[in-house]
């Protein structure tokens, strides 16, 4: 858990963050996919796992499946930054580039054929549930939080922190940070309707190009929580913050937290909030000259 | 306290990093600043205090002057890394630039024209111990060091952990970890006789350009500490290790102890290590485009 004075005085607020580009693999989604993986049978197991992942989440199945002694096989977009990449080979997986569009179908084909099973990277209640221990370790150490900031992509880390707060914190507000340029989240609760995904997918936040999950929609509109929309300059001074003034390397997906707070300003003066830095894994290439 | 599974594999070894880039000011700095100000009497406080410093020292007197609530002026020298200088002015300083060779006797002849009290960064015991509390905190949490790595500059931080060390763990073996370019604390150990200033003083690591302190080397030979040099590629390598694996960033100069870690190699297999990670106040300009 780390707090910083700057942002403290910047907000008037009192803000924790909860940096999980420290955690196995250096994103949230170790939690997720152990947690689905460790809940195979022993029958199933013994297939091997599949994910497709723009990284982390593949790197998430990657490091789990060695933790149970099983196969693994990941999809991956071409044009991954390389340290994912590099990343998922590292844990023993297989690798298979393909073009992003043809990314789902090529797996799950690749699946049928194998007899392994796909590990989806948000539309999983396993997955899900193993997402949402981040929130509960940050409730469990800040009872107070009145509001929680998360990164939305597929929405596997808000839905499971919103499962986890309605239990420990139930006064607690969730709310998403999503880049302005992949707003699907926001207009889908926006409008009540779960909208498409937009396309072309394009932000610096390359690990929230994904459409919002069918389970995280209900999910969230259940909860009325708000989504806070970021630009792309945002995002990168956000980064740019943790880098510089924490001295933490968080990827561009992990600093749109950071990005909505500030963007929140007057409405969180006063107030208690949790920040998830969802992740660490990027190349830097969008650190300005 | 952190630790790297990446580091351990690599070294057989335990390895834990005590980030002083996550102290205030972004150094280990601000621990003998802040004692050496508090010890001032009331008299001499009253006239505020001056200080020279390529920047982390700079900004850790100015801190500590803004606690004490009192006046401090801070010599840097002309080419000092921006984000150093806006940290120094950040604390409330004021800044005089000049030539890094006339730095000390502007800073001596600007002291005794204003009665301001000058805090040496290294020549001063209260300085000292203040830096020695870095290797205290570490030895609590782990009294089973077998080995600890610091950076030399001006020998504030060894010399603060070798007198702490031989308090709390008289088993242990403190080792300096200096750069080639500037490699005076090593000849001056390996001589027995205090050397001169490397100069033209040229090395990335920017915060350990300064010669070896008397005071500091009286200590280092009565302990026997050991001094490893490290290549300007091998501090990089380790501040990009630092970064891109641990995702933390780490000035040049406190990236200088993992370089030398790696140096011992088989030295440390089986062994309990600390590494002390000076600072991480850095413009990026070391990165590989």
């Amino acid at each position: 858990m780390f707090t910083s004075a700057t942002i403290d005085r910047e907000l008037e607020a009192s803000v924790v963050f909860k940096f999980e580009s420290f955690q196995k693999v250096g994103a949230f989604k170790a939690r997720g996919a152990t947690n689905a993986v460790l809940s195979l049978t022993e029958d199933a197991a013994s297939r091997g796992v599949i994910a497709h992942s723009s990284g982390n989440h593949g790197a998430a199945v990657a490091y789990a499946a060695t933790i149970r002694g099983i196969e693994c096989t990941v999809f991956m977009p071409t044009g991954a930054p390389r340290i994912k990449i590099d990343a998922v080979e590292g844990y023993g997986a297989r690798i298979v580039l393909v073009d992003r569009p043809v990314l789902a179908e090529s797996t799950h084909a690749a699946a049928a054929e194998s007899g392994a099973t796909f590990i989806h990277p948000y539309e999983n209640v396993d997955v899900m549930a193993g997402q949402g221990t981040a929130a509960m370790e940050l409730l469990d150490d800040h009872p107070d939080l009145d509001f929680l900031i998360c990164p939305v992509g597929g929405g596997g880390l808000i839905s499971g922190s919103i499962v986890a707060a309605s239990e420990l914190a139930p006064h607690l507000v969730v709310i998403g940070a999503e880049p302005e340029r992949v707003d699907d989240a926001y207009r889908s609760l926006r409008t009540g309707i779960h909208q498409p995904a937009v396309l072309p997918a394009d932000s610096i936040a390359d690990g929230l190009l994904t459409v919002l999950g069918e389970k995280a929609f209900d999910i969230l509109r259940a909860s009325h929580t708000e989504i806070v929309t970021v630009s792309e300059a945002q995002i990168v001074d956000a980064a740019l913050f943790h880098l510089q003034r924490m001295k933490t390397l968080v990827e561009p997906s992990g600093a749109a937290p950071l990005a909505a707070l500030r963007r929140l300003g007057s409405v969180v003066a006063g107030a208690n909030v949790g920040v998830i830095v969802s992740g660490g894994n990027t190349d830097l290439d969008w650190l300005p000259e």
